[in-house]
Parts: C-alpha cells; structure tokens; sequence
C-alpha cells in the first residue's frame, strides 16, 4: 500500500514537516538516511549534528546542542504519530512533470546493500545542503568536535571563543566576503585566504570586507593543515606560487567554499533545479514543478540556511502537501 | 542618533529577528506594543498569548504554553542585546517609495498619551494579523483560557480535548471549509455555521468538506451566546430568517471569519499591500517595495500563520536587513 506521504530527510525542516503532517493524520513516514563520510561528513539530523552550540534557534534562551535540538524534533515527530526508517532514499521514480507517475515509486538503500520499493502519494524532500570542506583530517575533527572550525558564520561567529581573536576564513567568492565581513564585527582580524591572485567576489562585496579595519587577505594560498587539540591555534598554509609553507595563528577557520544539495539521487527524475542545483520552487510555496513533490529547508535554500528558516519551510510544505492531498481526494 | 533596526512586534517573527539582529551586532529595538482590546484581543507577545497549549513548535516534545513560548523567545533576544521598549509605534514616516526619507522616523504611543518621535535606518515588521472574533464576552473569555474557543484549527484541533467530541466551525469561506475539513479528522460531527442559505467558499471546497460523513451544515444561523464555564459545552444560534433560538451541543468552536493584519498604523505611508491587506513581499524575501522596509510573519502571511513559519521569516528579515544595512554602508 501506498504511503500518503513520504519525508526524505532529518534536519529540522525533516521533522517540522513531520510533526504537521502527523498532527494532520498524513502519517508520514521519515527517511533520515544512514552516516556517510565522503565527500562530506552526511549525518541522519543533518548538518545540526555537526554544531555543539546552537544559539539562534528561538525557544533556548541558554542554547541547546545541536543533536539534542534534532533529538526533541524527533521525539516531538514521534509523539503525534511520525514512522521513522533508518535508510536513504536512494532514487525516484516521478515519471514525468507532465504525466506524473501515481503514485510515485521510490527505491530504498538501508547502507548495507539491502534495498526496498516503496510508493508514495507525495514526497518531501528536505535532504539539505552540505557545506563543502577542504578536507582535511583536523578540519573534520575538530569541526565535529565544535573546536572552531566552522562552515557557518552566522551561526557560529558571533561565539564568546571567537571574541577578539585572529580568525580565517577559506574562499574567494561573495559567501566568502560576507562572512568574513560579519567576522570583522567579533575577530581581531580576520583574514582571507584565497588560493589565486583575485577573488571571484563582486567588486562591491570586496570592497565592504576590504573597507574593515582588520581585514586583510592572503593570496595564492591553500590551507594544508590544521593545528590544535581541542581547539584551532594555527592553519599551516602553503604559496599556490612559491610552494613556500608558514604557519598562521587563529583562533577560528571558516571554510565558505560552498554548499552542495543533497539533490543526486533526483537527478533524472524531471525535477527542477536552479542554476545553483538547489530545488526549485514555485516562489512562496513549497511545490516543485511535479505536482505531490515539495521541497523544503536547505535542499531548496541557498540563501538562509538556518535551522528556523529550514522548520518554517518544512512546516509550508507539509500544508501544501495536506492541502494537495486533500485536492486529489487522498486524505 | 538613529537607530540601526527597530522591530515593531513582539509575537515568533518578530523575536527572532530580534535574536539574529542582535547576534550580528545590528542593536536591535523591539516595539513590543502595548494591550489593547478592541476590535480584537491585541497583546504584546502576539497570538500565542491566547495560546493555553502549543504542540506544533518543533523543540518542545511535551508542548509548551504560549505565553512560557514568548517569554523564552524574548529571553534569548535580551540575552544578545535587545533593546524592548513597551510602546506601539502609532505611524511611520517612510517619505515616498521612489524617495525614501533617511533615516525613517517613527512616532511611539505609550498607551497612556505619551508619543516620542524616533529615528531607524531600517524597519521589520512584524506585528501579525488578528484573528477576527464573533465578540461574544463568553466567546472571548473561553478563548483566553483555553476553553475550546480557537481561532485557528491547524493549531489547535488535534488536541485531545476535541477527540470524537462536536464541534463547530463559524464561517463560510474557503478557510472556514479548510478548517472545518481538518476538523472531521477528529471530531464526532463537525458544524458549519452560517449566516446566509449559501456558502462564499469555492465549489471545491464545500464538495471536500460534505463529502465527508460527519459534516453537516447549518443554514442562516448565527451565535449569539457560548455556553460553559471552564470550558465550552453548547453555542446558543439563532436562525436569521425565523429569529428562533436553539441551543446546539459542542466541546469546540471554531471561528474562521478571516484574520485583520495589524497594517492600520502603515496606511498612507506607501507601503504596498496585497489584496487582502497584507504587506506586499518581494517573493521569497522580506524586503517591500520600500528601501529599508522589511515585513516577516502574519503580517506578510496570509496563508501558513503558524509560529515556526514567522520564526523563518523573522530570520529572513533580519538577515536581509543586515545585508541592506551593509550595502548602505550603515554597520
């Protein structure tokens, strides 16, 4: 029998989705996906996983960590009825935007080679966007282990650890030259480190950064390793030109090199995407361009990218599912 | 001196703006407003102050009131340097679309007489819409203490209280239809009450709503009186056409009579609205037709209206102000 409607994905626009769709009877059923390391660190709870402190969630006047944040969304899914399976999705079957397939057909992959065929009258997908790492064991480690290495500015640069501190930031693009610009506000300088002679950035956003009293940038060089325990003390870099190496004293690193959706097993299945290859929606609403598909958080979001943001959209789209639903006289 | 960002609101949007304001270092000052009580229940805090149990704000597996809610949502904003000022901003001078006046200047009302003229760089918006109420006094008193009396169906008919219980909505729109629908899930019979011998609400609609078996429709009726003391047991009608008073046996009463916006202050500023009055958005972001102006939650919703979907907004606006405020050279 055909799920009413399926969930790919638990970050926190995962799980609002969820808890909307379950108090409106949908019974929703939640794929929140198998750890993953490469190319980048795939949690189930998403990239919340990866963050000891969340300050900016409303509702935790004194912070709340980032699996515990994901661990009450799911335990709240649950309580109003939430089904959850410890897989991927791992591709679809829409047929086409024009003539959709009824329901749609989903193939299942639990990490271990074992695979399912599921249906379903609708489908969320709020499979987010992973930052985009250099890759480098200590960067991992101690990005895992909140030592300040961070992929998000906003979320993490305004921190007591990184008050007054020297702080880097990896890339050359206008991502890049906004965080670093919001980074001025807290660090004692913030650096650029950029792996050619120019930056991608536009003029406007290279200058606003550059117009900060300590902002500096560091040309044709690449980060090869990071230094620290607990905590980031020191980047070893090396010249892109020269292949000279030196050592570089911060105390936080922001790698800004991109974001990429988690959008490969729907590549194929007719779905939209922006020239970003994030979802594309139908402006304010949830709806992709096949009709039962919605989209919601990070994997549809190039913008934003916060846990709130990521929940307000899985809440739309979970009543723009219930409504479509309701159209097609299935709930 | 003006200020960078005043936010006018204090129910989810306009807290977590507050929030992320603050973390990026914007000094934000939020207008909380101050109680008022015609036409509808306005309080500082927002709906959710009429809100006894909140289930559907993803963080708090066991629910949370309303009230406890905003209190932890101001908290947090407090926490990172929030300025809140218990006053309403009674107009604003915007100067005219094509000419924004720089800085903006806004006139406070304290409640009591007192008005101060200030000064902001940028404005959110964020002071929600008002659910429309019958203005019964035993309607109003039941809604304020949770005693089955809602104006939001989404929000609150999955409670327990309403399970296998009659109940009725108040309406004849497409809203009314969509809430009355949502209510035949859990209730024993689900009533529509209406003023007139046929309904506003699309074709569509009223079909999805009486093809189901516990939907019925009563016809040129109106409340008069709600009856209960902790907690609703009958609605008294009386019939538009006969005058006759009956009394009809419900645990729940639904008003779905449509939502005011709180834009009244905003008339004549050159603001756009919307055809229902809201305030107009550039599509996925919260920036108006105004340089500066920004608008998140109810206020620019008139579709979702729920606490996560503000929160998102509140966020958006923020970051949208912070990134106009860059631009213009202003932080």
């Amino acid at each position: 029998m055909a799920h009413k409607l399926v969930i790919i994905g638990s970050g926190p626009a995962g799980w609002t989705a969820a808890i909307y769709a379950a108090r409106a009877q949908l019974d929703p059923v939640v794929y929140v996906g198998v750890p993953k390391q490469t190319p980048s660190i795939v949690l189930p709870g998403g990239q919340l996983m990866l963050t000891t402190e969340v300050e900016n969630y409303p509702g935790f006047p004194n912070g709340v960590t980032g699996p515990e944040m994901m661990e009450m969304f799911q335990k709240q899914a649950e309580r109003f009825g939430t089904r959850v399976v410890h897989a991927d999705i791992a591709s679809c079957d829409f047929g086409t935007p024009e003539k959709p397939r009824r329901p749609f057909v989903l193939k299942t992959d639990d990490g271990n080679g074992k695979s399912e065929t599921i249906e379903a009258h609708a489908v969320i997908i709020a499979t987010g966007a992973v930052a985009n790492w250099i890759g480098l064991p200590n960067e991992m480690r101690l990005a895992r282990q909140g030592g300040g290495v961070s992929a998000c500015a906003v979320c993490d640069g305004a921190l007591p650890a990184f008050r007054n501190q020297p702080l880097a930031v990896v890339g050359g693009g206008d991502t890049a030259m906004e965080e670093a610009t919001y980074l001025t506000k807290f660090g004692s300088t913030v650096y650029i480190i950029h792996r050619r002679d120019s930056l991608r950035a536009s003029k406007v956003m290279q200058q606003r950064f550059l117009s900060k009293p300590n902002a500096k940038v560091l040309w044709n060089k690449v980060v090869v390793d990071v230094l620290g325990e607990d905590h980031i003390e020191a980047v070893m870099l090396q010249d892109t030109v020269t292949k000279e190496r030196s050592r570089l004293d911060v105390r936080g690193l922001f790698v800004a090199i991109g974001h990429t959706p988690a959008t490969g097993f729907l590549q194929g299945t007719g779905l939209k995407f922006n020239d970003k290859g994030y979802v594309h929606l139908d402006h304010r609403h949830s709806a992709t361009n096949i009709e039962g598909v919605f989209a919601a958080g990070d994997v549809a979001d190039a913008e934003y990218r916060q846990a709130i943001t990521a929940a307000g959209m899985g809440c739309q789209a979970a009543l723009d599912a219930e409504r479509w639903l309701g159209k097609m006289g299935m709930v």
